[in-house]
Parts: C-alpha cells; structure tokens; sequence
C-alpha cells in the first residue's frame, strides 16, 4: 500500500492534534512526513517544541494526504504561507485527501475555495470565516469527497481514524481504534 | 495558586498521553515541567521528537504532581531509572499527586508498592503486573487518594482533566475540558 501523509506544523500548531494525527496514520503504517513551515524545531501553541523531519518544500505534495492541524496562531502561519496555499491547491486538484482541524478549516482551506459547494465542520464559532457556498454541519468529524475536517483537540483522535480509514481500510482503522481504546 | 506539574519523558513514551498531559495542564495554567529522562531530545514510541525543557533532576521532585506517560517501551525505560523511582517515592512519601497511564501504572508504579491498598486501573491486560493487594479497576480514569492512573491513548484527555482539576479546581477543569470540545 505504502501511503504517504503530509502534516505540516508551523508555529502556534495545536500540540494534542499534531501528536495524534501523527501517531495514529504511524500506528496504521502509513508514512507521515512531518514537515516545519520554516524551521525543523517548531514551537506548539501549548509549548512543546517538536523536531519535524524536514522543511516543507514544494516535493511534499506528492504525497496521498495532507493534514492541517489547527491552533488559532498555527493556522494563521499556514494561511499566509505561499507555499503551503501552493501545495494545497495543486493537491486538491489532484483530489488528494485534504484534512484539517479547529482553526484551519475556516482559516487555511476556505480562502482558497478549498471547501466550495462542500460541506465541511471546524472549531465552533470559526465557521463564520466560510464562505457562503459552503455547508457548515456541526459534527465531530465531516467527510466530504477527498476533504475531512474536524472540530478541535477532543475531535482529533476519530477525525485521525477516518483519515487512516481513507488511506488505508476500515480493518486496519478499525484495529488501531480498538488499540487506542476508542469505545 | 502557581501549581507545578512534572512530566518525564524517556525514550519510546506515547506521543499522545504526553502532548495531552502537557498541553491540558498548561491550558489550565498550571507549570508544566517537561523533563528528559536522559537527554533533552527524546524519540517518542511512533518517532515524535520532542525537545524537553530540561534533563530530569533530583530537584523535580519539588513538585505538586508527577505525570508518567506510558508506550511499553518508555514505562520499561522509566521503571529501569534510579532517579525515577527516586523521585516518585519521595513524592509518594509526600503525598503529592502520582499520575500514571498506560503501561506505566502495571511497569514503573506496581513494583514500587505505590499502587500498594490502592485502586488503579492500567492498558487492559497489562494489570497481571499488578501487585495482588491492588485492586485493579476496568475505568477510564481511576482516582484514589493522590493516585491518579488511566487506560491509554483515548482516555488520556479525562485523565489530564482529572489531574488537572486535582491541582486546580473544577471550575477550571471544566472551562478547559469545555474548550476542548469534550462532550
């Protein structure tokens, strides 16, 4: 199978939907490229310094998945990246899962009219940042085509599994939940 | 109030219970010290690398609340350190908060009679490590006296509530865990 994700961390990341979306696409052997907007040691919303394992860089979007945790700060960085607008774009073209969580559904995806005619879910109160043409549904986790998105820090471990489910099957997601302890 | 919490990271803990522990706490104001067991870059068990504020120290242990995440690897590095077991029988001895979660309860507590008279709950199965005058509990999180012990990854986000309200108060813990969107 061999499925490659992208999570890229800038700083202000939310730390709790970084370290999950990570662990568990590693749990169900996908390959996930950590990548730092601008630096390898990225500073988290909360504090925790994380070492990502490499600088992001126009390649990464031949990837499978990418993955926009949130942070209000993290978001904002991803926002105003060119970079980062780039490889999403050219990604969505491409169909390629996109998922993102909290702050950078409405911050990061809905600019670039990632979230058109979709329907799609962020931290609550965020969704005033969408626009008119897309459907706002107040759920833990809203799949929608190849776009996934999630509400914040407690929606983060189903919002991981359904991206795994994407990637990979519902047996292997269905294994690392029960290893999780996700009743 | 000014709480402190200490939170020791040895190589292979579980990316998840640390970043939850660390980032809830601090959501609730309360210092979280992140220390290395061995170094200050440690490799979490699904290649999170996370830079410790500190080398863990003798003097950690002047602390309100000790915090062991689990991932078997990272408890069997925690229990093999003198220091560690050091640290949390002097904290014991004080009375101060013992948190443990995972695989930590059943490796690194039970052996050193912490759990001794004591409910706990640890990774289901891994409770054959238990000592037999400990009462093992299939919860979530499990609280008694200063003893504060949970079951993995999905149920790190009540534990880090529980110790934080501990430390703090309802109040706070329940702003915080509203925050995070728990239900």
């Amino acid at each position: 199978m061999d499925k490659k994700a992208l999570i890229i961390l800038a700083p202000g990341f939310e730390d709790i939907e970084a370290a999950t979306c990570i662990n568990v696409l590693r749990r169900g052997k996908v390959e996930v490229i950590i990548a730092g907007l601008n630096d390898l040691k990225v500073l988290g919303a909360r504090g925790i310094n994380i070492l990502a394992d490499k600088k992001l860089s126009p390649e990464d979007a031949q990837t499978d998945a990418c993955i926009l945790p949130g942070g209000s700060q993290g978001a904002k960085n991803l926002a105003s990246s060119q970079l980062v607008k780039d490889i999403l774009l050219k990604m969505a073209a491409e169909n390629k899962i996109i998922a993102a969580i909290c702050a950078s559904p409405a911050i990061v995806l809905s600019p670039l009219g990632i979230l058109r005619d979709k329907a799609a879910t962020c931290y609550p109160g965020m969704q005033e940042h969408f626009n008119k043409d897309t459907a706002f549904k107040d759920s833990e986790v809203v799949v929608d085509g190849n776009i996934i998105t999630s509400q914040g820090p407690a929606t983060t471990m189903p919002f991981a599994v359904k991206i795994l489910e994407k990637l990979t099957n519902k047996s292997i997601a269905q294994e690392v939940s029960s290893d999780l302890l996700m009743r």
